[in-house]
């Protein structure tokens, strides 16, 4: 169903792969361009920007140095054209599943989305940029639920007729779960209606924007969708099919409510994920490095930006600009050993503007 | 001369004094702004901006992140934009002269402009963002010059009749020479002209602006001002006056210049100053720092950005603002001891918003 951009048995060999495309990792990459080297890039969301995107897209940062204000999309924005001369590869919607080193050093590094290998990479060396993880759909907590995972229970909307005929249980409050809810009780050109559309919030207070929220509400009075306030706590299943959820309300015993499909959309959150168990030490849930190189216990793997550890660690993004600066040195002699890369200033290097493909300024 | 806003002998209680106003010392200034804490800045040149304003105000720098370019004068600018809310005192035109420690721990600064006190501190932190070392008027080398400076040898444009009716000689070819020139040979309203005027540089070109080069050139066909290409290797003088200049020349044995006065305007160079002789340890020329606090040998004196160096150092500015974050950090438990700064954001934290004074976004 993943139309992926290249097929999963074809391995890229590759310098540089940067793990999170959030500011800290668009800074690596555009470090790891001005010492000439092309930088591929993974993120689990769909577009750059991590965190800042994901939890204050809009809302106003003060401390980034020379901005004296800029929303969360304005800095990664910014971040972006600046990155442009460096042709990054971006590699959105997939997860890293797996790291492992090969005989001649190099990393092999697996992608995956929805439990399929989407990309496999050999690269020189790996920056972790991860901040607080890769951002996934928020998941119920309920027992036995797992086991209908992309049958019965989905955590990303559905297309064409997935729901035709069922009766669909939604969770959510935010714009996406009531648009959802609003497209399956009539159905789209492409496809019929659900049978029925049950909306499930734990209260009757909704977060998505006025207009949906008025539209869900004339909805409701209408009787086409339904709502219960209250949370799920167990299900009723035969082994194969889940037939229907029990539901923990304010007042009185909990409710049964049948079930044919349920879409869980309660936004995203941050998980670390895998990287956990890739046996690179650790200290409160960070990754560990060295203050001078942000290298790892893993030579070849660095990590930056609030990924990681060290003495004075502030998690600030105007530290994990500098960490990808410690990084990009730190790297070289992995990426062309030998080869000393001497700091240069982009104001007055020919190398550098050749590399930035501006043009040199007048020396005075 | 000097009209200095405060008397030397009333001393200035304060918590953090930052000496250099680059782009690096106006971070800190920012950073401590955060802490709740008011700085004062120290800096040799007349204004702020350090380096990025004194070597490239027009010149494009391309490695500040988020910004794809900004010249030196720009990004000196958007700090000092982002420094307002924070009250930040600046003390322009001087240089420390004397750093002395108390009883108490605290720190007695001294500063001075033309060898003479302007300002006098007790702070209880230093931040030494000095950059290459403060900006002053490039001397020249010459044996025995140095005795008749104030009196006779000038390193900055002077007022009022300083140089009516006397032979002068001016070094230099930048448009602060030339335009001196000028006003020399023709006088002002409040003044006489001098006597002659002798512009001296090695050879016969010129770095002023086009129309000022073509003003002095038109000058010169007209005999109001000599022209000498050549430099000075000697002086005469009995011991109380210097009588004449010996000058080098391309060919030909030296020729003998007659001077009264000698204004030399070779623009600014860097020098480190008495920050070497602070008993501060250093490394190569650099202050050696904690690499978790940017602290010095001597606690309660941190350094950030060029001047100091650290395992791993890599001069950019990007690095000095991660520093000063450190450095903030780090200078907390002196300023204010026993109570313990969180790390917040400037994005949620109500505390930084009423400090940054700006209205708190609408939480979502």
């Amino acid at each position: 169903m993943d139309s992926s951009p290249s097929a999963p048995d074809q391995v890229l060999e590759i310098d540089a792969l940067i793990i999170g495309a959030g500011p800290v990792g668009l800074y690596q990459a555009f470090q790891l361009g001005l010492q000439g080297i092309q930088a591929h890039m993974v993120d689990a969301l769909p577009y750059a920007g991590g965190q800042c995107v994901e939890l204050y897209a809009d809302k106003p940062i003060y401390d980034i140095p020379g901005f004296v204000i800029c929303t969360g999309r304005e800095l990664v924005n910014n971040l972006l054209r600046q990155l442009q001369p460096f042709n990054t590869e971006f590699h959105f919607g997939q997860l890293v599943s797996q790291v492992e080193r090969q005989k001649d050093g190099r990393f092999q590094v697996t992608t995956e989305r929805h439990g399929r290998t989407v990309q496999r990479f050999t690269t020189k060396t790996i920056f972790i940029a991860a901040g607080v993880g890769a951002f996934e759909p928020r998941k119920l907590k309920v027992e036995g639920l797992a086991r209908y995972e992309g049958t019965q229970v989905h955590y990303e909307p559905q297309s064409a007729s997935r729901f035709a005929g069922s009766r669909l249980v939604i969770v959510g409050d935010g714009e996406q779960a009531l648009r959802n809810a609003l497209q399956w009780c009539v159905g789209t050109p492409q496809s019929q209606p659900a049978l029925s559309v049950t909306v499930l919030h734990r209260r009757d207070a909704f977060s998505a924007s006025e207009e949906t929220v008025a539209e869900f509400r004339s909805r409701l009075v209408a009787g086409h969708i339904h709502f219960v306030a209250g949370q799920i706590s167990g299900i009723q299943a035969d082994p194969s099919t889940l037939s229907s959820l029990e539901i923990s309300v304010a007042e009185g015993p909990p409710r049964k409510l049948p079930v044919d499909q349920l879409l869980v959309l309660q936004g995203m959150s941050p998980k670390m994920g895998p990287i956990a168990k890739w046996g690179i030490a650790m200290e409160r849930r960070q990754l560990l490095v060295e203050p001078d190189t942000c290298t790892t216990s893993e030579a070849g793997i660095f990590a930056v930006g609030d990924v990681n550890t060290y003495p004075g660690k502030k998690k600030l993004i105007v530290c994990g600009f500098h960490e990808s600066v410690l990084a990009a040195f730190g790297a070289m002699p992995i990426i062309t050993p030998g080869k000393e890369v001497p700091l240069e200033y982009t104001t007055t290097s020919s190398r550098l503007h050749k590399l930035l493909g501006v043009t040199q300024p007048e020396s005075r």
